[in-house]
């Protein structure tokens, strides 16, 4: 992974390395298009797969564990892969996030330890708990191990479905839309779906690097990076075809449709990339085979039901 | 069909039939079990597949189209029959129903009936309405074309899952269970799973014949049949292998776990195969390649997850 630039071969590796921890996710057609359902994963999301590759990757892990900040599926998946491996974790999660989010971390054996205030203040606990600890700090999607983690999935799309010619995912900190361009590369369509509240993948397009940008609306939970990560950037510049945005009444109407259609459960973020292609935000072709990543489910049904 | 059994022909045949209709739903591994994910079904359920594979078997549809009583997932499956289809559906419904259920059967279009009491209210007015209006009357279960295309998720499993050795599946009327069987035959092990409050398969087994029992339980709804129907039982005699039964608390606990670990929302009814693994009333032997069907998510989310 020289230069932070993450090869098939790197995801390869990583299928391997993972297999024995992560779950082969179905995928359910819906007329022309597919659905992949990584929100079975588990711990709810495809973050489990980064994060296993991230910590088996170490040449060793501290006495003190794993640590991390997060208000949602990262520690969960984090706090699964410690249970799995037999290693200490502690999550440092804002106040603001959901209380679910909260139970999912702690379902799996981690500490989770509630900050007052935003993702910055978690994050800002954690880094002087791993300066005591010297704990090992697992960052959400920068780093190549997480990127080719992720990239599992599109490699194991290849094995699901024949010839693929898009691919719609959502975007967060870049992470997992980088990890299935780095493994489709230019033989695939890459298509990235934000919130229009929380876009730094879009602006980083324009601004031709990672920059700031506020970050708001009902998926900020799993989707609001304030900027888009280096390692991400330096796949996404070179394979994302296209990047669309939703509004936060599309993502509602994708997550009602989801369960209506479908009796899936998928939380804002999740229902990012088929919100992009219900509401005509990516519009294929007539001919066009589209996959779209269903990738989490760690939010409260009643949220979605009552409302349908 | 002569005589009311099914084979493995009549079930190819729905196959045929139905398949333009029916989502072809995945699988998912599960340790040494595969679950699968039938709750994924159209309009939620199993039974879109009989409902469809009955209808489209008849020579022609009466003007006043098509009726039924039913408290769920038959109701809602002849909804999303008669929508499809461009047929006329009405539905009664006891009062005593799920509102969650109600409310699927006016999802897919058709008018829904609410009757003052149990399930038997239900039918009695369906059959006066019946009478008056010379709708098509489809029975949940009690009908070859019903169990064929119930055993059409038989055949689905064959060409997805490899050698198995062993299949449990809830048990209400019988229909589910011996499209399965009919499909298998000898070939499979077939276990029902039943609630230990419903058990009208087991009855059946005991008296040698469809015997009326008693019903309540979580599961009433879905699986509280009061007699085992006489086309089923011609089937199960012969192919069903072992018949077990769960508990409510089996019931509620398979389901906070389908959830926790696959983030699936699956009805009482439709967690009694899981529950029957997960409780040990059926334990296979080491080497035993066992698939559980999944079979439905006619609920309302909150009732399996504030529990969790």
């Amino acid at each position: 992974m020289a230069g932070g630039v993450v090869t098939p071969d790197d995801v390869e590796r990583a299928a391997g390395l993972i297999a024995p921890y992560v779950r082969r996710t179905p995928t359910i057609e819906h007329g022309p298009l597919v659905l992949k359902l990584e929100l079975l994963q588990h711990a709810g999301s495809f973050k489990t797969r980064g994060a296993f590759n991230r910590v088996l990757g170490e040449p060793s892990i501290p006495d003190a564990g794993l640590i991390a900040a997060s208000g949602g599926n990262h520690g969960a998946a984090l706090s699964y892969v410690g249970g799995r491996l037999g290693v200490a974790t502690e999550i440092f999660v804002p106040s603001t996030s959901p209380d679910v989010k909260r139970r999912n971390i702690e379902r799996f054996g981690a500490t989770a330890y509630v900050v007052d205030g935003y993702y910055d203040d978690a994050q800002a606990a954690a880094d002087a708990r791993q300066r005591e600890t010297g704990a090992l700090q697992i960052h959400p999607y920068d780093h190549p191990a997480t990127v080719a983690g992720q990239g599992t999935m599109a490699r194991e799309l290849d094995q699901q479905v024949a010839a693929i010619d898009t691919i719609v995912v959502a975007a967060g900190g870049g992470g997992f839309v980088a990890g299935q361009a780095a493994w489709f590369g230019d033989r695939v369509r890459v298509v990235s779906a934000e919130p229009e509240t929380s876009q730094c993948l879009r602006a980083a397009r324009m601004a031709g690097e990672p920059v700031d940008v506020d970050v708001s609306g009902v998926a900020a939970d799993s989707l609001g990076a304030k900027r888009l990560g280096a390692v991400p950037w330096a796949i996404v510049q070179r394979f994302v075809d296209e990047a669309v945005v939703v509004t936060d009444d599309d993502i509602r109407a994708a997550q009602r449709e989801l369960w209506a259609e479908f009796r899936l459960v998928v939380e804002p973020g999740g229902a990012a990339a088929f919100a992009a292609l219900r509401s005509g935000a990516y519009r294929p072709g007539s001919d066009e085979r589209v996959v779209v990543a269903v990738c989490g489910s760690n939010c409260d049904p009643s949220t979605i039901i009552d409302a349908s």
